[in-house]
């Protein structure tokens, strides 16, 4: 048996680390959004899936949300002083993985391996792989024009209107190898969209071609976890985005952004309520620690369980 | 009136320091080895280009003799965690030095634009000149078989014995442009050799096409600084190799590999007597602290001085 998740970055990682806490180490996929990663100081930078790396090996930075946990600034620092661009922060221990990740990419490997030896190098068990090998970056149309991702999220703090999102390079991206197995495994039980950001980073998992026929045509529970509580995020600009785009952050806005993927969408109690099309499940959404993390993991598998039956 | 100072890695910056102390900042060009540069982690490193900067900036670590003042090691330390070589110590400062320069030199930038921006980043106001923006690479022949510079001198602790040394790629070199315009500078004063290895650090200098001969042709004094004090190196294996080569520590040794190059030869008060060819000037060569290089650099300079008369 095994169990695909669908991540992005803070929300996703979190869940996912709550499901490698309660699922046997060989029965979990994650797949990771790959739109946000940008080159930076030359290096290949790849945000999302750090941020599930990090999670998973237990090692990352829970009051920031990012990052490694006791993390320093010394090599940030000198940068700055040797007139480097500093609007990106990039933490010593971090950047080990950064100039790794970027010489064996220039190397010829492809991420998937990347990602496959990193994680294994950190006691991770489970199979964490991108979206896809091929690059593809999100490009967001504000107000003040069209902008990379990184500019837009990190540099303007996602200050300007969203106007619209695209993802390039997304027609010509091949679903990586593992995610592809993983959605065609026999043994898939059921598929659980992490609390991510649906425009910002589910929303570019969906551009490869391939991706979304897959998950239409699932044969297993597919389930959602609402990133909002009381139409507020949790954490990060998707409310702002969500009514920006005069879609608003309720229940029903969330599960139209899945619509025809999802059988269910867990919400927090403080949004209870019944929906056209999926079945609500509410429950308490807040992940403060591992122990909700685990807790909530449990609850989401319990409920998509429940809808194989 | 101007200073030209050759120079390789750790007792080259120590002079180049004390030079810098005692001269107008417009008065100094040291140009210095990349012979010990290689390609580590898809990172551009110039240890020697590194170790003078880091001194004239006055931030490099005195007890080690290379790298940066109170510099930190996460990096190293997240680099070996994910299955990264650790070999070749890498501070999270130091890293900032060789990330923005790969980054630039992957751009296209040459190292003497890489260096000038990164030195007048750093308040440096000497000039400080790679010897060629073009790769050079120092092969070691040992009783194991030829190895890359760093292989022997970091990996390999100058363990093997020494029998040759070729510069790889030293053919198709040019001199750097700012190398080639302090050795045709019609006001310059006086060249010195500083008190680096003469075998690893200088000869490579030497081995780009025009600085042999453009030295040969000097119309002003030239003296070098013995690396030896009483026949032991002052740091560094020079000792070991001079003997594994069969030349000795002497004075006269040094002579030998400067020759036709130097007018006078500056060494220690333990290694005082004359020579044929060059003046020998004897003083205290052992530099403990910038006041140190400050001194050993006026009487360098007066030396010199002294052999224009």
């Amino acid at each position: 048996m095994s169990i695909l998740a669908i991540a992005g970055g803070v929300g996703g990682a979190k869940l996912a680390a709550g499901l490698a806490a309660v699922l046997p180490a060989g029965e979990l996929t994650i797949a990771v959004n790959t739109g946000d990663d940008f080159e930076h100081m030359g290096l290949t930078i790849c945000p999302d899936i750090d941020s599930v790396t990090y999670a998973l090996a237990g090692m990352n930075n829970r009051e920031k949300g990012w990052g490694v946990a006791g993390e320093t600034w010394a090599f940030m620092d000198m940068a700055g002083k040797l007139g480097g661009e500093t609007w990106f922060a990039l933490g010593d221990r971090d950047l080990a993985t950064h100039v790794l990740r970027t010489q064996a990419l220039r190397g010829g490997q492809s991420l998937s391996a990347v990602v496959a030896r990193m994680t294994a190098a950190l006691g991770i068990g489970q199979r964490l792989v991108p979206m896809s090998d091929d690059p593809v970056r999100t490009i967001v149309s504000t107000d003040e024009g069209d902008l990379a991702f990184q500019d837009y999220f990190v540099r303007r703090q996602c200050a300007p209107v969203f106007r619209a999102i695209r993802f390039d390079g997304a027609e010509r991206a091949q679903m990586a190898a593992g995610f592809a197995a993983a959605l065609g495994d026999p043994g898939l039980e059921a598929i659980v969209f992490c609390p991510s950001n649906p425009i910002l980073s589910i929303a570019p998992i969906l551009s490869v071609p391939g991706v979304r026929d897959a998950l239409m045509r699932r044969r297993v529970p597919a389930v959602a976890l609402s990133p909002f509580i009381a139409g507020q995020a949790i954490k990060g600009p998707a409310a702002k985005i969500m009514g920006e785009l005069g879609l608003g952050t309720t229940p029903g806005a969330v599960a139209d952004q899945y619509a025809g993927l999802i059988d269910g969408l867990m919400v927090d109690r403080a949004d209870a309520g019944a929906l056209d099309g999926v079945l609500v499940c509410a429950t308490d959404t807040l992940m403060r620690d591992p122990a909700d993390q685990a807790r909530l993991a449990r609850e989401v598998l319990g409920f998509a369980r429940k809808l194989a039956d």
